[in-house]
């Protein structure tokens, strides 16, 4: 205590940020011009005019913010810290091949402790620089991400993901469980960091999951994190597996019986917007992600007029391509006019407070952050507002810093930031971390995934095992191909007695060819096969083939030795494949195939009567083909399938060398 | 020349940028990593790598760019440039109440050519800092605006507002285009500015106008800008007057004779869309502005692929509030992936092309500008590519620094601007202007504009006057209110020999009144008074009056006089008075009004038989007044008043003190 010239004694600070427009977001909205914030260890213990203040307050540790803006740090409700590391590794793809095609196979590779732990420090400097004081993270390896917010001097939710697909540190969800539960034991009570459960989502995280995250959650008074109804697919699919929407299906999983943090919540209708409010569910509207991703616009005006804890966050760097909350509370103003077709909607106030105060509630942690009121910690920021940028001010509607703020500040303004009462940015300098060696690092560490992928994009192949699952094995088959110029001959042939047949099925087979623009690729076929069973019932299988670029050896009457080099079951769709390899060239066969198993001289053969209905044919085909294992092997072979060829009717004129695809395509 | 070690002689440069990522947006969308570009006074004259511009040219004014993307600097394609001084004004209104509420109050007080010269002073340097280096402006005092663009060493389009309405800088229209035409021709041939012909759109510009803007725009070989279906009303009110759609309907104008450069086009379909892309009319898409103003957003993917030159615009900075082309062109990559419900539309370089090569073909102006490329002007940016939101660079796509550039990049990377070959902003800080001494002018000039709304924001009477077309006189009228116990008695007194009825009419009468919290602000009524004429037709006349807190006197028989204080026709809607004055109640009375104009000795009275229907009354009232002009004459009318009453049938005691907005309704 010191005393002042008037005998009254003003008391010490640690820091006293004054001066400039504070702008409190407490209940009743104050802003105080101009104002001054009084730190005192963690915490704010005053927050009044600079008159009060200075007549209360020693003058130790000043900070003059005249001319800037003094408010709570922002929430960033939604991300996923390490994927900093993979800003910009591919963007403008569909979900499904930007997250099989190039994020999971990356993910598979380099995602370790080191990767998490480096990833976090680079976001957690970027979200400092600006302005953002607290986050929500679901991601893998989540005691690397505390470690790294703690170090960076960050507060925030680290959300350990479990969900029955293996993640980078756990191979099963029973051990995601068990990592979990020790992680967030471990760090009950921490000042910064809460270390939380973080099932995946309805489809990646089953009943089972949910039922003991929803206990860990409640059992250490920690929320849990979810993604929500990010897309269309996602509500469609709940609804058929389930008959209900995935906000009332998760009710029904007993999920809200604890605290929920759920992100994106883009298709939501008014009856589940009602559950999220009735049951405190704090939700993160991630505008930026939802139309990069075209996941959808949320119903933003609509949660906030019923309720719902609304708070903004960025997602991954991977799909945003960044983690600035003032682009996204930009967006959370703007989106929801156009879509209510009503300017007025979410005003300027509104959408800051989705970013602090209303971001705080959804992340549970309003008795804490997300405004400037005595009592509450010292996350606050400094936002400059004389750029060029910034010039002039207003002061018409009571709503103009508001405004000034949403629609016009950027991260890059933010001069000033205290976390917990520390000073972590200070005229733009990040003073936790070591701004040169950290981009330096991530650079390295880029330049390894680069490589890494140039590579594996360079060969067909290495993309086929890249999106995994595949059956890496090369198959070696001898087989020829004829005209059949007489069906009749071609039966009789079959019913001879050298020939036995043991067994015959029938099917379309809709064949695509994907060529590449290096014919040492080879060609891939995608080919759908709807085999009908003896009762007519079509059983389709997709598989996928990778075929060599040239035939291994060829004998007489055109019967060659070819290579499938890979081939393997097609689980994702043709549209997939098709983005994914990026074929220069595109052929459709469409064909029905009788397919005879028969036994020729003690050899299987495989005998197809095919009638080529895309392009169309008038003539009919066969093919006789046997699989191989030694070039010994293939010659005796070949000299079987002419002898075949013979019985079924057709002479060495009616062979053909080529594929249908190079036969029947003009390219 | 002078020569190299190996005895080849090399060519001198004025200004070689060297090292970086050098992305052309060339027509083979060549990248240079690392590249250089060679400038020769206002030209590129090379574009190559490293190597071969090392090789061919002495190394004087380098200037290292190593680490960072050299590229064409950005094309504002619509701006509003000295409206910057209005930002943050009033935001989150609806349209009309933003522009004749806040705007055009604002502008009618203070635009003139001293405010057009400091906005665009203002708007110039924030550009530039910004990295965009060519804008097309439509405003008043454009003489001013180019002056102002010279000075700060900025290209842009110039665009002289015509319109029916007074323009700040033209009472007339006939004005407006003589100013226009000095103009265009005064600035022929100029270096960095187009002086152009803007009728403002079709609604404002009749066709005599456009007729003589598109004349002016043929005969000195410039283009005329022009706003087209920014707003969905836009389109259905030329629907219902033309019978056609706005791009239609000026081509039949005759508008697309000459080059066009239309602003907005957010409600265009696709057969306007072929018509735009036919006539080569430029585009601009403005997306901030569309979303804020709940305009829609436009059919951007449409209008690629149908080969629109599409450019992306800031619009105004009153509607914005920015001038940032980095944040446009995000939105006009992430928008469209939402509206057509797929992440692969507008890719990152094509919305970059947008706002570099495909901005200079709506402006018209690509064989001058929009990419880097030898004999092109030398208009070009150096982005900073090192910040920690910036890293890592991945090169996995062909396509990644495109991404960077338009997901992650921000105005604030920017570091250097060249215009002409003149370098204007080096490391961040804008070379031809005094930044300090023009924030703090436009901050000065804000505190004026803030001081006359604030004073006329204070009172509804002000606010009233404020937006125009007023008729600013006070009205004094005696009156006296009762029940009318006996409808026969009352139209009985009617037909008395003493009274004789000059006219009669029929009418509902719907009246709104607004209440404010300051009783001394008096109440608004604003009336849409429905008139039967004798065929039984309708004839709706709104108006809009501001009654005094108090009445004047009052006299024997409740006989009062009271003073409306303003009286005029309303021709906004209840909703734009709503949102205008916010009220803080509001309250309807509606009544059937059977009205008589009668002489009674010698005097004019209005009498008015109600029938209240909302909320709806038994009885009956009538009203018998008459205006005055004094004290004197009003106690003579008070007398009359009262005589008339009594002959209605009506006693003292059916006498009311009261409106009926006091008697009814309960507050």
């Amino acid at each position: 205590m010191a005393e002042t010239e008037s005998g009254v004694e003003r008391r010490s600070a640690d820091i006293i940020l004054r001066g400039g427009t504070v702008v409190t977001m407490n209940p009743t909205r104050d802003v105080l011009a101009p104002g001054a914030v009084v730190i005192q260890g963690r915490d704010i213990v005053a927050v009044d005019s600079v008159e009060a203040i200075d007549a209360a307050y020693e003058e130790t540790s000043v900070i003059d913010c005249g001319g800037h803006i003094v408010m709570p740090g922002l929430v960033n409700a939604h991300t996923h810290l390490p994927m900093a590391l993979l800003r910009g590794l591919a963007d403008d793809l569909r979900l499904d091949v930007w997250l099989y095609g190039y994020i999971l196979p990356v993910e598979r590779e380099f995602v370790n402790p080191e990767f998490c732990f480096l990833g976090t420090q680079l976001a957690c400097a970027e979200m400092l620089r600006g302005g953002v004081t607290c986050f929500a993270d679901m991601y893998y390896h989540e005691e690397e991400v505390a470690w790294a917010a703690v170090q960076a001097g960050m507060r925030g939710i680290c959300g350990e993901t479990v969900m029955t697909l293996p993640t980078p540190n756990a191979a099963s969800y029973e051990d995601a469980l068990r990592y979990c539960a020790d992680f967030v034991e471990h760090w009950q009570g921490h000042e910064l960091i809460v270390a939380a459960p973080a099932p995946h989502s309805l489809y990646l995280s089953p009943p089972e999951i949910l039922r003991e995250t929803t206990e860990l959650a409640r059992q250490y008074d920690v929320p849990q994190l979810i993604h929500i109804s990010e897309t269309a697919d996602e509500v469609d699919e709940c609804l058929a597996t389930t008959a209900m929407r995935p906000v009332r299906w998760l009710e029904e999983q007993g999920l809200f019986e604890s605290r929920v943090l759920a992100a994106h919540c883009v298709h939501v209708n008014s009856e589940e917007i009602r559950l999220l409010a009735e049951y405190d569910v704090g939700v993160s509207h991630n505008p930026t992600s939802n139309l990069k991703l075209a996941s959808g616009i949320a119903p933003v005006a609509e949660m906030l007029e019923r309720g719902v804890r609304l708070g903004v966050g960025t997602d991954g760097s991977a799909s945003n391509n960044d983690l600035d909350m003032f682009e996204e509370m930009r967006l959370a103003a703007l989106l929801p006019k156009v879509v209510r077709h009503s300017p007025v909607v979410v005003p300027a106030d509104e959408a800051l407070a989705m970013a602090t105060i209303l971001g705080a509630r959804a992340l549970h942690m309003d008795h804490l952050i997300g405004s400037l009121e005595p009592g509450k910690r010292a996350d606050i920021i400094v936002v400059g507002n004389n750029g060029l940028h910034s010039v002039p001010h207003y002061d018409t509607t009571g709503r103009n810093v508001y405004s000034q703020l949403v629609y016009t500040a950027k991260s890059a303004d933010v001069r000033d930031v205290l976390v917990n009462g520390r000073m972590v940015v200070r005229d733009g300098h990040v003073l936790t971390v070591d701004a040169h060696a950290l981009t330096a690092q991530a650079q390295e560490l880029a330049a390894r995934i680069n490589r890494f992928f140039v590579a594996h994009e360079r060969s067909v192949l290495d993309k086929l095992v890249a999106i995994g699952g595949l059956q890496q094995h090369e198959t070696f088959e001898v087989q020829a191909k004829g005209v059949v110029p007489d069906r009749a001959a071609f039966e009789r042939g079959l019913q001879s007695p050298q020939v036995r047949i043991t067994s015959r099925s029938s099917r379309d087979q809709y064949d695509t060819y994907f060529m590449f623009a290096d014919p040492n690729q080879g060609r891939l076929r995608y080919r759908e096969d709807n085999v009908m069973d003896d009762a007519g019932v079509v059983h389709p299988i997709y598989n996928l083939t990778l075929t060599g670029p040239a035939r291994e050896a060829e004998y007489a009457n055109s019967v060659v030795l070819s290579r499938s080099r890979y081939t393997a079951p097609a689980d994702r769709s043709l549209r997939f494949y098709r983005e994914y390899f990026q074929p220069v060239e595109e052929h459709e066969i469409i064909k029905h195939r009788e397919r005879y198993h028969i036994r020729y001289k003690g050899v299987d053969f495989a005998v197809n009567l095919d009638r080529i209905q895309q392009p169309p044919q008038e003539q009919l085909f066969a093919e006789v083909k046997s699989r191989t294992w030694s070039r010994a092997d293939a010659v005796r072979k070949a000299e079987l399938i002419a002898e075949i060829f013979e019985i079924l009717g057709s002479q060495p004129e009616d062979m053909l060398r080529h594929e249908y695809v190079d036969l029947f395509i003009e390219r």
